[in-house]
C-alpha cells in the first residue's frame, strides 16, 4: 500500500525559491576579484540566477549539457549554482589549481558547452582554450567594460552583458529528483581525474544533513564563511545548506590570507566558517603576533585533511571557537562524518573530550560505514582495530562519470581509500591513506601518526611522513620537515621529542629538512610528488 | 542526464538501524503504566522491535496491513513504531481520548488487524472489542503475569509473551520510500474522522526537517521528552528524529500532571520538551508556588494550538527557557512552521523580539504556503492583510485515506482551515480558524487575539471567545471564561480590560463565566460544544 502523500521531487530550485520567498533580504557579501566588497541578499541571488537560466536558454543548451566554472567564491559563482542546475544543466565546478593541462582534459571529457571564469583565470584560459573542443562560450565574470578587447578567446563575453538584459522571471524546470546537477573530479593524484555526478536529490538529502545540530548546524541566525572553495566539491555543500535555513553566506573571493579572511570575519559578524586546515593555520599565523579576537565567530568545521591536534587545541583554548573535525570526499558529496560529542561526553574532563575530538567523527545519519581487513572481514567496532574504510548511502557515488575506472563498488560499498579504526560510540579516525601507510616488520604505522607528533613541536611549519625501503623491515617511517621561519630544531632533538610519544618501534629513524612540501591544487600534501624528491635518499645505516 | 548516485530509499527502517549502531547505549527512559521507572537504549528498542517484527511475520499478517496501538509514550510503544513500520505494516496510533464509538468506527475504517494496547485502556477495549470487525488479535502491553484472566477479549496475549521469545534478528523489509507507513486519523470536530496516510519517506524528510536548528535543533547532545502522545501525530516527528540524530529520549507515559513531568525533566536532564499549551499551564502551575526552577530544560516547542502569550513570557523571563511556537497539522505530518529568529532579529529589544515570538512562526523548507483571500487571489506578505492559509510540500498529503472527503486539494494546495497573514520576513500567524472568525459589521475578528487578552488577566484560567447572532452585526463576540481558582473578576472589570488593547468595536460585548469550557482529545477548545451550550443564551440589550 502506497502513502497518500504529495510528491514533490527533491530539487535545487527549491532551495533558492525558499531562500527568496522567506529569506529575501538576508545578505550575500562579496569580496570580488576587483577587489572590493559587494552586497547583495538572496532575492538578487535567486533574480539574477534565473536570469542566467533565461541566457543559458538563450544559446539552446540543452538539459543536462555541463556549464563550467573556473571561479572563487562569490556571489556571481551562486547566481551560476542555481542558474545552471535549476533550469537542468549541469555544473561543472574545475579546480583552477589544477595544470593547464589537466583543466583542459577534465574540460573535454565532461564536455563542457560553456566555462565561466573570473578574470584571475584570464592567463589559464588563454592557456587551454585552443584544447578545449566542446567548449562554445566563455563568459568572463566581470562587467562588460571589464573585458579586455584581446583576449584571443572565441565568443567570450562577460557575465553582465550577457545575463544581465534577460528577463528576471523563470520557471525552474520540473526535473525527476534523480536528474544531473552538478559534477566534480577528483584531484586524483594517480591516474586520470574521475568524476562523480551529483544528482538533485542527492543535494538535497545532503543539504539537510549538512545542516543538522550534529553537523554544521545551521540556521537563520548564522553568517557562514565558506573559506573552502566552491570548486572543492561544492563548498562541502555550504551554499545548498544556507539557501535552506537562510543564513548569510560571505564570500572571500580570491584573498585567502589571514589578514583578509580575519578581516571579513569581523566585519560581516561570521559565526560559522568552514576550510582545510592550511587556511587557519595562516588565520591564526595572522591573529596570534598582533594578539587579535575573535568578536562573533563560534564553530568553524575543519576539513579536507587530517587536523594537527595543536591548531583544534588552539581554537578551543586560546580562542574560545569550537573546532569541529570532519571528514568526507568527492565521492560522498562530501561530508561523511563530523565530530561532535554526545551527551555523555559533555560531563567529561577536557583532556577526555579532546581525544574524541580529535577523531573524524561519527557518521551522518544518511552515510552507513564499516572497516574491513584484507580479507573483507567486519573489524569490530574497538577503536583499536583498523581496516579499510567502507561507505555507502544516497550522497554516495553508484559508479564515476562515463564509467572511469569501472565499477568502484565492492559488494554495493563504496571504498574510500582510508585506513580508520570506529570506536564503541561510533567515532571513526583515520590512522592513514591506504597508500601511505608504513608497513614496517609486517606491522602498520600510520604516517599520521608520526606527522602529528612533529607538528606539535614549536619549531615545525609542517611535517610529512613517508616509507623508505629497508632491507631488513621492509619499510621504516622518515619525517620530512620545514620549518617554522627564524626558528630552528636538529634531526637529533626532533627524533628526541618522540620519546614517550609513540611506540619506540614507529619513532622515524631520520628527519629530512626542506623548505617546502609539495602540496596539490586542494593543499594536500603531494606524497608522490615529495617519494620523487626523496628519490636518492639513504637511510642512515644502510 | 541522470545522477550516479546510490539509490538507498528513504526508510524508516534506516533510523532504527542508524540509532543502534551509532548510538546504541544511548539511553531511553519510560515512567511505565505501572508506575515505576523503565530505562532502555535503542539498542534494547531496536533489539525489541526486531522481534515485534518477527511477531508480526508469525501471524502471518501482510505487507500494508494495518497495526493499531492504544497506548501512551513509552518504550513498548517506541518498539511498536519500529517494529510495524520497518517490516512494512502501517502503524496506526488510536487516540484513546476519543468516544469508544469513534475508537471504533476509526478501526474498522482502518480495517486494523491487530490491537496494541496498555492496560490503562483496557476498560475501553472491553467496551469497543465486540464493535470491531477486524482486529483477530489483541496485545496487551504487560507481561504475561499482569494479564487479567477474564477480560471477556478474544485472542488477548501479553505483549511480553508475544513478542519476547520472538529471534532478535531481523531483515528489515526491502519496499519502495513511497510505501505507506503509518495512518493518523484527525479528530474532525464535524463529520467523521478522516486519516492521513504517511510514507516512509515523507516521515523520513520530515525527521531530517524537524531536527534541523531552526526547528527542533534535535542532536546526540539532547535528552527529549515528548510530552506531545505518541497517538497526536507521531509525537510531532520526534520518535523518528530522535532516532535519527541519536538524542536521548524521555517517556512521560500517563502521568501528565504539573509535579510528574517535572520530576522527570529535572531527573533525567531533559534539554527539549514539547506538547500542548494544556501540558506547560499544568507544570507552571505545579512550579510556581513551590518556587522550582529548571535544572537543564534550554527550549521547549509549544504546539497545537494558539500558545497564550503570558506562557511565552513566564517561560523566557522567569524560568529562562527558549519558548518557541510551533503549527501545523495532522495532514502535515505534522510540521509546517516553527517560530525562530533571523540574525537580523537578534540585535532587537525584548519587546519587538517577543511581537515575532508570538506569530506561528517561518516554514521549514519543503513546506510551502501562501494567503489567499475569498476569491482566491494571493493576499500580500506584510503581516496584516490576511487569508485562508493553504500549504504544499513532501509531507503534506494529497489526499485522505480510501478518499474520504473527496479531493482535498485547491490546484495543488492543501487548504488548512486556518485564517492567517504572513509578514514580509515570513513569519505566519494564525489570526483564527476560518470557522470560528466572528464577522461583525463585515470586518472579521479573531477569536483568538479576543481570547488571548482575556488570558492575560491574573484571574483567568481560560478564555473562548464566540460569535454571537446580533440584528444589526450580524454576529458580535462575547468571551466564555473559567476563572483560576480562588480567584474573582466581574463581568465589568474583563470588559474593562480590554480598553486599550484592541479596536473598541473589537471589544466583546458580554462575558459568561462558566466552571469549565468542553475540550477535545486533543486538548483544544471545543467551539463547536460550547456554542450548544450557548445555545440560550442572548446579548444584553437584544
Amino acid at each position: 500500500m502506497m502513502g497518500l502523500m504529495q510528491q514533490m521531487p527533491l530539487n535545487i530550485s527549491s532551495l533558492i525559491v525558499h531562500a527568496e520567498k522567506h529569506h529575501g533580504d538576508t545578505e550575500i557579501v562579496s569580496r570580488r576579484v576587483e577587489g572590493d566588497i559587494h552586497r547583495t541578499d538572496w532575492a538578487g541571488i535567486a533574480r539574477r540566477a534565473r536570469q542566467v537560466a533565461n541566457a543559458l536558454d538563450g544559446w539552446s543548451l540543452a538539459l543536462g549539457d555541463r556549464i563550467a566554472t573556473l571561479a572563487w567564491n562569490g556571489y556571481r559563482h551562486l547566481e551560476i549554482y542555481f542558474g545552471v542546475s535549476g533550469s537542468g544543466r549541469v555544473l561543472h565546478t574545475i579546480n583552477p589549481r589544477l595544470h593547464p593541462d589537466q583543466v583542459a582534459w577534465i574540460a573535454n571529457h565532461a564536455e563542457d558547452q560553456v566555462l565561466c571564469f573570473d578574470m584571475t583565470f584570464l592567463p589559464l584560459v588563454q592557456k587551454v582554450h585552443a584544447q578545449c573542443k566542446t567548449i562554445r562560450h566563455y563568459v568572463a565574470l566581470c562587467e562588460a567594460a571589464a573585458l579586455p578587447a584581446d583576449t584571443g578567446i572565441p565568443n567570450l563575453v562577460s557575465y553582465e552583458a550577457w545575463m544581465g538584459q534577460q528577463r528576471p522571471t523563470y520557471d525552474w524546470a520540473e526535473i525527476d529528483e534523480n536528474t544531473a546537477s552538478s559534477i566534480c573530479y577528483t584531484s586524483g593524484t594517480t591516474g586520470n581525474p574521475k568524476a562523480a555526478l551529483y544528482s538533485h536529490r542527492s543535494t538535497i538529502l545532503h543539504a539537510f544533513a549538512a545542516a543538522l545540530p550534529d553537523v554544521m548546524c545551521l540556521s537563520a541566525r548564522d553568517s557562514v564563511l565558506p573559506v573552502v572553495p566552491m570548486f572543492h566539491v561544492n563548498a562541502w555543500g555550504i551554499p545548498y545548506s544556507c539557501a535552506m535555513v537562510g543564513a548569510k553566506l560571505v564570500f572571500p573571493g580570491a584573498q585567502l590570507d589571514g589578514k583578509s579572511v580575519y578581516e571579513l570575519l569581523e566585519a560581516e559578524g561570521v559565526t560559522f566558517a568552514a576550510g582545510v586546515p592550511t587556511v587557519w593555520q595562516m588565520l591564526l599565523g595572522h591573529m596570534k603576533p598582533a594578539g587579535l579576537r575573535f568578536g562573533t565567530l563560534q564553530r568553524t568545521v575543519i576539513g579536507g585533511s587530517a587536523c594537527p591536534p595543536a591548531m583544534i587545541t588552539a581554537f578551543r583554548e586560546e580562542y574560545g571557537v569550537d573546532v569541529l573535525h570532519a571528514w568526507g570526499m568527492t565521492e560522498m558529496s562530501p561530508l561523511g562524518t563530523l565530530c561532535t560529542l554526545k551527551n555523555k561526553h559533555q560531563s567529561l574532563p577536557p583532556d577526555q573530550q579532546m581525544t574524541i575530538r580529535l577523531k573524524q567523527g561519527r557518521a551522518i545519519f544518511g552515510v552507513d560505514m564499516k572497516i574491513v581487513g584484507d580479507d573483507g572481514q567486519e573489524q569490530p567496532h574497538d577503536g583499536v582495530a583498523f581496516g579499510d574504510l567502507l561507505v555507502r548511502g544516497p550522497w554516495v557515488i553508484r559508479e564515476y562519470f562515463k564509467g572511469e575506472g569501472g565499477d568502484p563498488l565492492r559488494d554495493g560499498w563504496f571504498p574510500t581509500g582510508d585506513v580508520a579504526t570506529i570506536d564503541a560510540d561510533g567515532y571513526m579516525q583515520i590512522t592513514d591513506r591506504s597508500k601511505d601507510v608504513i608497513k614496517s616488520g609486517g606491522e602498520w604505522i600510520s604516517s599520521i601518526d608520526i606527522e602529528n607528533i612533529a607538528m606539535a613541536h614549536p619549531a615545525v611549519a609542517m611535517a610529512a611522513c613517508v616509507g623508505v625501503k629497508h632491507p631488513k623491515w621492509d619499510e621504516r617511517p622518515i619525517v620530512v620537515v620545514v620549518k617554522k621561519q627564524g626558528l630552528e630544531v636538529s634531526r637529533d632533538e626532533l627524533i628526541d621529542f618522540y620519546q614517550g610519544k609513540t611506540a619506540k618501534w614507529q619513532i622515524p629513524d631520520d628527519v629530512v629538512f626542506l623548505d617546502a612540501i609539495p602540496l596539490g591544487a586542494t593543499g594536500k600534501m603531494l606524497k608522490t610528488e615529495l617519494r620523487k624528491k626523496l628519490i636518492d635518499y639513504k637511510l642512515p645505516g644502510t
